[in-house]
C-alpha cells in the first residue's frame, strides 16, 4: 500500500535540512544580539484566539484548519500565523508586568492555512517572526525594522527594499474609513465580491485587492495620508527620520495596508525586487497594533509591533539571487573494515572518534574494500581509517590522508593525535 | 475577554526557552558527529499513516487528534509520534535507493496525544528522535543505543540505566505469541479490559500492563527468551557483547515489550533511577522494526531501528538530578540615554554595537537616569554606555565598566575598540 504526504505539505530532508538550520541559526544569532527571547506557543489554540470579532481577513474567514474532536465541545484551530498565540501568552502569563518593556519575543515553526496549494503557497508553511510588546515608540518601530533588514542582509539578500506606510491611530483610521466608504459607494457594483464584504467590514483592504487593483475608479481613491491627525503624522515622520539616520533605505507606499485588520500606525514589508520572484515578492511583513493586547485581555492602551517572514519564501528569494547555502557537511573520518573479524574493533574506533569530536562513520553493510572506498568518496571523508586483522593483532590503525594521498600506520593510542595533526593542517589551508 | 491556552498544552518562554535551545543544540551536535541528517515531516499526516491495520496500541486506539475539515473527505491526524511520518517519507522519497544504507535521520518537534493531562504527560509534548533505516545489523543497533546513551550523558544525566530485551524475529514472536495465548487462556476473565483486547491483537503487550502487572498468574508467564530461534538468539547475543565492548552498562529486562506493536529483535529503554522521577522514569525508548518499511510500501525485508526521547521528561530528569541548564544570557552593553535629545544617537549606537556582535539594548520608555540604571542591573549588563547632550555635542560616549566600576569618556570612533578591550578582559577572567 502506498502512503502519501498530505497535499500542500512537504518533507524537508537531505541538503535542504542544512539550509533550514543555517537560516534558523542566523535568526537566533540576531535575536541574541537584539535581546529577543524565544517563545514557543502550541500548534493549536482555541479557535477564538484566531477568529476574532469583526475580523475581515481572508485567512480567518475561509482558510483555517478548524476542528472539533469527537466527544468534545472545544473548537480548536491549527495556528495560521504566530502573532495571536504570542499575544495570548503575553497576556495570560502577565508578561506585561515586566518593568523593562517592551518584552521582545521571537518564534519559529509551522503555520497552517487550508488554501489551494500553489507555487510558494503551502498549506503548512514555516515562519520566523518577532513581537515587541508593551510600549509605543517610533524608536521601537525602527529597531524592529532594522532587525528585519539586518537579518535579510545577513542571509545574503541584496535585491530587497523596505516599503512602509502608516495607518495612523484609531481617530485617523475612522476618518479615512468614512472617506473611503463615501468614495466607493457609487462604485459598489463594480467591486469584486470579496471587496463588497470588505466595504462593510474594513474598506481599507479594498486598496490592496488584486482583482480590483487596476480598475479606473481605484486611481483617485482617497489616500490615508490626507486623513492623518497631527499625532499620527508626527509619529510616522519620526519613524522615517530615524530610518534615514540608520541608513535603512525605504519607499513609502500609500496603498500598503496589509492583510490583517489589527494594524495601526506603522506597517511595512520587505520585498524582493528580483525578477524571478514574480507575484511572490513579499518576503517579510509586519506592523504596529494598538488594540490587540487589550483585545486579548491585557492592559488598555498597551501597544505592540511585530513582523514575520516565511522560510520557504526566503529560500526562493535566496535561490533567485544565487546565494549558496550550506549543504550536508563532509565526514572527518570513515572507518573501513578490511576483515569481518575487525568489525567490533571498527565500531570501537568510530565511537572513540565521535567522542573526540570527529564527525565519523563506518560501513554497516559488510561491503567489499572497493565498495567501502566508494562510500568514502561519496561521504567526502577527509581521512580513511583502515582496520584489518593485522591492525587488530598489532593494536594499530592505518590512517589514509585522502587529500595528500598519504598513508601511515600508527599505534592505537596515537590515532587521535595523528588525526588532530592531519585535520588541523587541512583546516589551516 | 480572557483567552486561555488549550488544556494540556504549554507555552515555553523566558529562561525555559534557553534550556530547550541548549538541549536541541546538544542533540544536533551529536547527530553531526554520528552522521545523522535532520528530517522535518508535516505536523499532520493522512490518518492511515498512524492508524495501521492490526495495531493494538492505546495511542492508535483512543488517543489521537484525528479530524476532517468541512467539505473534505480526507481524514487527517496530528502526529502522535515521529517514526511513522519518517518511514512514510523514507519510502515516498525513495531514500532506500541510497547506496550507503542505513539512512540515518533525526527529527524534533511537537507530538500530540489526546489523553487526560497529568504531571509529565502533556497533550502536546515534544520529542527528539532518530531513525536508522535500511539495514539490519547488531552493529547498527549498538551504534543507535550508544548515540542515545552518549547524548543523555552529555546532557548531564548520571542516574540512568539502559534496559534491553529482544522480541526476536517473526518466527520467534509467533511461537511466543502462541505460548502466551495458551498460558493466559484460563486467566482471560481476570485480565483488565485493555488486556482482553490485547489477548486477541497482541498478547505480548499484556506483559507490560500496569493494571495486571502484579496479579498472581503474571509471575509464571512464559518468557520470550525461551522461544527465540537460533538466529534471533545469536543476534541478541552479538548486540550484548558489542555493548560490553563499548562499556555501555545495561540490564536485560524480560518483560520489556514496549507499547508499539511493530517492534522486532532489539527493544530498549533508558530509565532514570532518580527517586524523584517516580512513574515517569522512562526518558528514552526505542527498538528495531523489521516490518514497518515494507508496510509503508518500501522494499520487502528492509529493516530499521530508532528511538525517541521526550524533551519535557528529560527536563524533569535533569531537574531531579540538579543539573543546571542555561538561562537568559547577560547583555554585553546597555545604552543609557541621559537627555531626550540624545535618543536618536542612542539608537544609532545600539545598532552599531549589535552590528559588531555585541548583545545590546537601550531604554525605550524614556525613563529617568535612576530607572535606567535599575534596568542595567536587571539585564546584568557588563557595560553601560552613557549618552547625553554633552556626548552628542562632542561626538563622544561615556563607557562604564560595571564590574570594575570604572568610567571613561572616549571619542565615538574609539567606542568599539574600548569595548573590545573591556569585554575581552572580562572574558579572560
Amino acid at each position: 500500500m502506498a502512503y502519501q504526504i498530505p497535499r500542500g505539505t512537504q518533507d524537508v530532508y537531505g541538503d535542504q535540512s542544512y539550509k533550514w538550520q543555517q537560516l534558523e541559526r542566523i535568526f537566533r544569532e540576531f535575536c541574541y544580539l537584539y535581546n529577543y527571547d524565544e517563545i514557543r506557543t502550541p500548534i493549536f489554540e482555541h479557535t477564538n484566539v484566531f477568529k476574532r470579532e469583526n475580523d475581515s481577513s481572508d485567512m480567518v474567514n475561509k482558510e483555517m484548519y478548524t476542528f472539533q474532536l469527537e466527544n468534545s465541545s472545544t473548537s480548536l484551530t491549527l495556528r495560521p500565523e504566530g502573532t495571536a498565540g504570542v499575544i495570548r501568552s503575553f497576556v495570560e502569563n502577565k508578561m506585561y508586568a515586566n518593568p523593562d518593556l517592551p518584552v521582545k519575543l521571537y518564534y519559529m515553526g509551522p503555520m497552517h492555512r487550508h488554501e489551494r496549494p500553489q507555487k510558494g503557497r503551502l498549506r503548512i508553511f514555516n515562519q520566523f517572526g518577532v513581537e515587541c510588546l508593551g510600549n509605543k515608540s517610533p524608536y521601537t518601530d525602527v529597531e524592529c525594522i532594522t532587525l528585519a533588514f539586518s537579518i535579510l542582509k545577513a542571509l545574503g539578500l541584496n535585491d530587497i527594499k523596505v516599503t512602509i506606510n502608516t495607518l495612523g491611530d484609531d481617530e485617523s483610521r475612522a476618518s479615512y474609513r468614512a472617506a473611503l466608504k463615501e468614495y466607493f459607494k457609487p462604485h459598489l457594483d463594480d467591486l469584486c465580491s470579496d471587496c463588497k464584504r470588505r466595504y462593510e467590514q474594513n474598506p481599507l483592504r479594498i486598496l490592496d485587492c488584486k482583482i480590483d487593483h487596476d480598475k479606473e475608479f481605484m486611481k483617485n481613491a482617497p489616500s490615508m495620508k490626507d486623513y492623518l491627525n497631527e499625532g499620527s503624522k508626527e509619529y510616522f515622520e519620526t519613524v522615517l527620520s530615524l530610518l534615514d539616520e540608520l541608513n535603512i533605505p525605504y519607499e513609502i507606499d500609500d496603498n500598503l495596508v496589509r492583510g490583517l485588520d489589527y494594524y495601526t500606525h506603522t506597517v511595512f514589508e520587505i520585498v524582493s525586487i528580483n525578477k524571478e520572484m514574480g507575484a511572490q515578492s513579499t518576503v517579510l511583513a509586519g506592523g504596529r497594533y494598538d488594540g490587540l493586547i487589550s483585545y486579548f485581555g491585557g492592559p488598555d492602551g498597551m501597544s505592540g509591533i511585530g513582523w514575520a517572514l516565511g522560510i520557504e519564501r526566503i529560500l526562493l528569494a535566496l535561490e533567485a539571487e544565487g546565494v549558496a547555502l550550506e549543504t550536508k557537511p563532509a565526514l572527518d573520518a570513515y572507518v573501513m573494515c578490511l576483515d569481518s573479524e575487525a568489525r567490533s574493533k571498527a565500531l570501537q574506533i568510530v565511537t572513540e572518534l565521535r567522542a573526540y569530536g570527529y564527525r565519523s562513520d563506518m560501513d554497516m553493510l559488510q561491503r567489499s574494500f572497493k565498495a567501502q572506498f566508494k562510500a568514502v568518496d561519496r561521504a567526502k571523508a577527509k581521512v580513511a581509517i583502515l582496520i584489518g586483522n593485522t591492525e587488530v593483532e598489532n593494536n594499530q590503525v592505518t590512517i589514509k590522508d585522502l587529500k595528500k594521498k598519504e598513508q601511515t600506520t600508527v599505534d592505537m593510542e596515537d590515532m587521535i593525535k595523528t588525526l588532530d595533526h592531519i585535520l588541523m593542517e587541512e583546516h589551516d589551508h
